[in-house]
């Protein structure tokens, strides 16, 4: 099991990256890394166990333009990373994940040029999990990566993102919801009805697991397994969980340290509290995963710290060892005849 | 100073509507309300004084599809008290505002068909305000009338918002930002971008406070009074805001309830979790605005209790003291010649 780490993506780079890979060399005996990143930030690494260093010669921002990482940064960290997860002429890889806490956009295009994505897929799309009531994780896709997306493009999300949760999960028929404005089917904009329509016929047809329209707030009761929807909802809808959550958590603070005694209180609860905050970390979950590349990208969140980043390593791990990129293949290609061809209409998010 | 009152929205109905309208005309001496609603549900009303009692015979239920509350419930409660906010022919209305806390896509659709919308006005929307950061609260809109948005509609949902922040605050430039998945202009799809062209057009002209656009984690960081959004993103970002808030407060008291010593510490951090709790309770802001009809129309929240109801009944209070209506017709008679006309190609959500 070898995974590529991109050492110098995220706003903190390899002071955050490189204390990840070394817990991470530590805590699984039998995965190698490939570090990737400039010869003087790979220095501290040089005698590790279990690596290979490759160096690039370049560092794709986090303000970079697309066009700027995909045209002009050729030899970047990054695309070096991704590279070691691309099948050379015989098939073979030279690792079997790639992990970057880079730039989203950049990651997203660079990955779709250097890997492709699988026949019957327009757009690779990302997915991440949220935690919900249930205990459990709910997956959605698509988070981002694409604005104006096709009804046609929705199934393929609901394909590949009930591909991710089965390899994830161990689940075989993944419950899919579409994300909409109300349960009945005469909701919603003109594309998530027709996407209703064809999510529907999937489901008839065996395809996947298809339960009908969810709301916003399925999401965090975990009412199914995996929400698609088009990634400007799918970002809004992420972020202002963010910002939710952030501005609670300040509250909770603000109220704790308001003066001596609710100080006092806070010592107190303080155990109660920390388990309570460890249940919606960010940090546990912040990956996502690149869904529809013919290969296994995985995205840290920028703002990782060493335990965010060690998670998103742990992702790659547990997505390789249950070979996801062949559940996502498989499952695809089983679809394909029963799929209408997408309308190319879903642009990237520039 | 006359509220209207549909005493058998929610689904509560009467058991809720009638005890906050007394604790609101005990806390309102000046008020007077117009109680709608059957005759059995009124009669515990019939004494109280500075009420005026309006029977109608039929009740649109939460679940009534809009076709049912419009052309077939003609008496029912929810449009009678709409009817009292009616100009007759000399310009004279029954009542100042109108709250319901009926179903949201019948009170839409009635009071547009009663109402009608300003001069330069489509489609009326939903505005409601969430909690932020800083103490005070972001306005946001459009919440669910209105999918597949032009970018003239979001141009009219900014001058009709900025009105409300006006009225409801006292600022005379409030700060609009527009929801989208970054804030660089070349983000977003392409009726977000074309939205974005005509809010900075509007903002040159003087015609509304535009920053640009915001994710949505501003909305709840408070970086502007105003988010401009389609129905369809709106609703899904408010449903998902929702939801998490329910699922962290059944998360808090999940680990406060786990064993004798956090419930122990439960009732010494009661005080904080309850001043915490106050500061998020969806009850005091649950209401909603339907702007841009030639009416105040309140909608408050379809699970409200008599406290939120009662709160919902205060902000058409100090909607129509602080004379709103006429704010969004000035802002709107004075932006039409600036404005582009619309394509009327927004629908109504059905």
């Amino acid at each position: 099991m070898r995974i590529a780490v991109d050492c110098m993506g995220g706003d903190h780079g390899p002071s955050v990256t490189l204390p990840a890979c070394q817990a991470f060399l530590t805590a699984h005996p039998d995965v190698e890394l490939v570090l990737v990143g400039t010869a003087d930030a790979l220095a501290p690494a040089a005698a590790w166990p279990r690596c290979t260093l490759v160096t690039a010669s370049e560092v794709v921002a986090m303000d970079d333009p697309v066009e700027v990482a995909l045209r002009r940064k050729r030899d970047s960290s990054m695309r070096v990373a991704i590279t070691q997860v691309k099948p050379d002429a015989t098939g073979l890889t030279r690792a079997d994940a790639c992990v970057s806490a880079g730039n989203t956009g950049a990651l997203m295009a660079v990955a779709r040029y250097i890997l492709k994505t699988f026949d019957g897929i327009d757009r690779p799309a990302i997915a991440a999990m949220l935690p919900n009531s249930t205990g459990g994780f709910t997956k959605v896709l698509d988070l981002g990566a694409n604005v104006d997306c096709s009804a046609e493009h929705l199934l393929q999300f609901a394909i590949m993102g009930s591909a991710l949760v089965a390899a994830l999960d161990g689940k075989n028929a993944p419950t899919v919801g579409l994300l909409n404005i109300g349960e009945e089917d005469i909701k919603g904009s003109e594309v998530i009805k027709r996407a209703g329509e064809l999510l529907r016929q999937a489901g008839a047809a065996g395809l996947i697991n298809f339960q009908g329209n969810v709301e916003g707030n399925d999401i965090f009761k975990g009412t199914t397994d995996l929400v698609v929807c088009d990634g400007f909802v799918g970002n809004v809808a992420l972020k202002t969980a963010e910002g939710l959550a952030s501005m609670i958590s300040g509250f909770i603070k603000a109220e704790f340290t308001r003066n001596a005694w609710t100080r006092i209180v806070a010592l107190v609860a303080l155990p109660v509290l920390n388990r309570f905050k460890g249940r919606v970390d960010y940090r546990r979950y912040g990956g996502a995963t690149l869904l529809g590349l013919r290969g296994l990208v995985f995205k840290a969140h920028g703002s990782s710290d060493a335990f965010a980043f060690q998670n998103a390593l742990q992702r790659a791990y547990d997505a390789a060892r249950n070979r996801m990129l062949d559940q996502v293949r498989d499952r695809v290609v089983s679809a394909l005849q029963a799929m209408p061809a997408a309308p190319d209409t879903a642009r990237q998010a520039a």
